[in-house]
């Protein structure tokens, strides 16, 4: 049987479906329309552009006085691997809490390195334990750092960063996060937390185009990291100093998605920065988790860990409901939805993140709705 | 004194000045407007134009049959970091045939690998000398890999890439190919010079813009290379190998960069791919040393060493011609230029390539003679 697509598709500004995924993401019109221009590297206007977009980002961890910004060329995982390989010295040792694949691939990353770590694991809807945390702190004076996953997109969760912070602060370790899926969306206050570096790209919630990972370094902390780095490219301090004496890149940089990014900080800021942006994003996410519990689904998270980026739903056992079929059928409504990332339990995820509100939600909550009814149920109600 | 603007300002199809410049470069409206999209980095319709991209590649370099393009989110040094510290084991030995800028990094890249490499240096002006390279292949059987630059964007220079091939593979040795600046310019087999890997990126000769660099490998040679690289994200085996079985990145692609990269390459292919983008470089490139010795300006490189890609130019003696000046004056009637970045003489460049043909090239000229009436100089003429 083929399914027949919808007459009503709904579309972006720019006729694209809905991207309902954890970004890339749907982006305004005029951030992509920022892109229709060449620009040389050392083009002055390119380099003011530049020069904003690496001032404004601290100000958004309220670390302008302490935190500088130092961008990665790539994606997201460029910018951790350059976190975590030029901030950990040779003899570090790293505790990693992890309850998800991107504390996983933190882990991949410092073993590839040879940096010594210590994982601290809970499964993916729980959070970390902080009071065996603090017994590890106290047990293995060798360990130096402490990272964790601000939002950690396998699940949704939200991981307690102030404590985690603080409890790194105590004990004298240095706090490394990667705040990529929440940076912009949730508060964050870089020394609140005691962060020393914070890992974020440019494609989530600033809702730019990817091909940019920055991270906000503590000032004191980058100009000790000299040498430490196992790669040219990703070598922070060397790329720090390079904008310290000239303003420039040292390699290539990506600059149509800089430019991009510039105008989504821009549009960032004029809706009111992290409160504006995480207000949308959590009143988008409260209508996706109430709807979709309307039609039966049921989320992986209770309301006080979900992180308001996106939301995992168990797959309903009806053997009428076909993810592959499920997935297409919103897609040809417009709405892109995102496959599951669990070890633990078969799901799927939406996001609530991108240039979406209140209507999108509601269009692609219809959808599944008609989804289902195509599928021949009424709701998803299950067992699961 | 003020300089005001000249009346005719010469301009692109977008607006912008023309970048006569190693890249990024002035690219095609159509290539920048194919990024006023959104897509998922696991749509369907995203990983059917990536997987064209990959296979367009070793095409142009006659090696389809043979090797695979392995991409890297990022730059061009990326993508050349990538190659060496993935297809260099440990134990390896490298040989750098270094006349340039390019070369010298290849060194720093392998040292902080901790990769043995011992460099063989020219003249910026000068190739390398074959005999010596035989002798120093001969003499250290250690060596396992020779590297090099195809032009050598430092001064323009078209290093033999065949012949080092050849002696390369007389001896056993694999060899490794930063054909940055060339690539898709020059005419080159990847098979008969030999070469195991190649690098190069999206923002030069096929005229994309920046943010994604590749490697094309030799099949059996990246089968090998398991385990070598020193990272996780600069892998190319790992990266090779998440192509194969999931025909996805490994980690988010900067997307729009990838879809205005087909563009190019498909408007590359109705110029009649590698001759025909080539001829309208060399044609460029003649026009441009001939209109330059004509007002007196004298190129660094004998015609049968300047590749048609970038041309440097000995800078003019006389007093009243300061280099800032003559570059904002040209960037005020719409053409940028470069900074020389020889270490020998003092020099600056104009590039040859990019979306650039006859009418921008003389329209470059008759700017910088209206440069020098500006500055009182009827010519640059000088005993440099
Ligand atoms: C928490 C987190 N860390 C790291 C990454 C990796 O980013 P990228 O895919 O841009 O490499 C992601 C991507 O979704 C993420 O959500
Ligand atoms: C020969 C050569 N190699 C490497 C590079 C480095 O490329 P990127 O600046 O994109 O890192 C360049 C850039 O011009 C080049 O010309």
């Amino acid at each position: 049987m083929t399914v027949t697509s919808p007459s009503r598709r709904a579309a972006s500004e720019t006729g694209d479906p809905f991207l309902l995924t954890p970004g890339p993401l749907t982006t305004s019109r005029s951030v992509k329309e920022a892109m229709v221009h060449d620009w040389g590297s050392r083009d002055a206007e390119f380099l003011r552009i530049n020069r904003e977009v690496l001032e404004r980002l601290p100000a958004i961890a309220n670390a302008a006085a302490t935190h500088v910004t130092v961008p990665v060329q790539g994606s997201g995982t460029f910018a951790v691997e350059a976190m975590l390989t030029s901030l950990v010295p040779p003899d570090g040792e790293v505790l990693l809490l992890v309850n998800g694949a991107y504390g996983h691939r933190a882990k991949r990353i410092l073993d590839i390195a040879r940096r010594r770590a210590l994982v601290h694991e809970t499964a993916e809807d729980t959070p970390p334990d902080l009071a065996e945390v603090e017994r590890i702190l106290v047990a293995m004076p060798s360990i130096t750092h402490v990272f964790a996953v601000h939002c950690e997109t396998t699940s949704g969760i939200l991981n307690p960063v102030a404590q985690i912070g603080a409890l790194a602060a105590k004990h004298g370790k240095s706090f490394l996060l990667d705040s990529m899926s929440a940076f912009g969306a949730l508060p964050l206050d870089a020394n609140a937390v005691h962060a020393d570096a914070i890992a974020a790209s440019s494609n989530k919630c600033i809702e730019g185009v990817p091909g940019l990972g920055f991270v906000l370094c503590r000032r004191d902390v980058l100009a000790k990291a000299k040498g430490n780095a196992t790669t040219l490219v990703l070598d922070l301090h060397d790329q720090w100093l390079a904008f310290e004496k000239t303003g420039q890149y040292r390699f290539t940089p990506p600059i149509q998605v800089i430019v991009a990014f510039h105008q989504a900080l821009t549009e960032f800021l004029a809706e009111g920065g992290q409160p504006g942006r995480g207000g949308r994003y959590t009143a988008n996410c409260r209508l996706l988790v109430d709807g979709m519990r309307a039609l039966g689904f049921r989320p992986l998270l209770p309301d006080a860990l979900q992180a308001p980026i996106i939301v995992t739903f168990h797959m309903p056992k009806d053997p009428r409901f076909v993810f592959q079929r499920f997935y297409d059928s919103l897609k040809d409504r417009g709405y892109v939805i995102y496959p599951g990332k669990l070890t633990v339990a078969d799901s799927f995820r939406i996001g609530c993140i991108g240039h979406l509100g209140r209507a999108e939600i509601e269009g692609a909550l219809a959808a599944v709705r008609e989804a289902l009814a195509e599928f021949g149920m009424t709701d998803a109600a299950m067992a699961a």
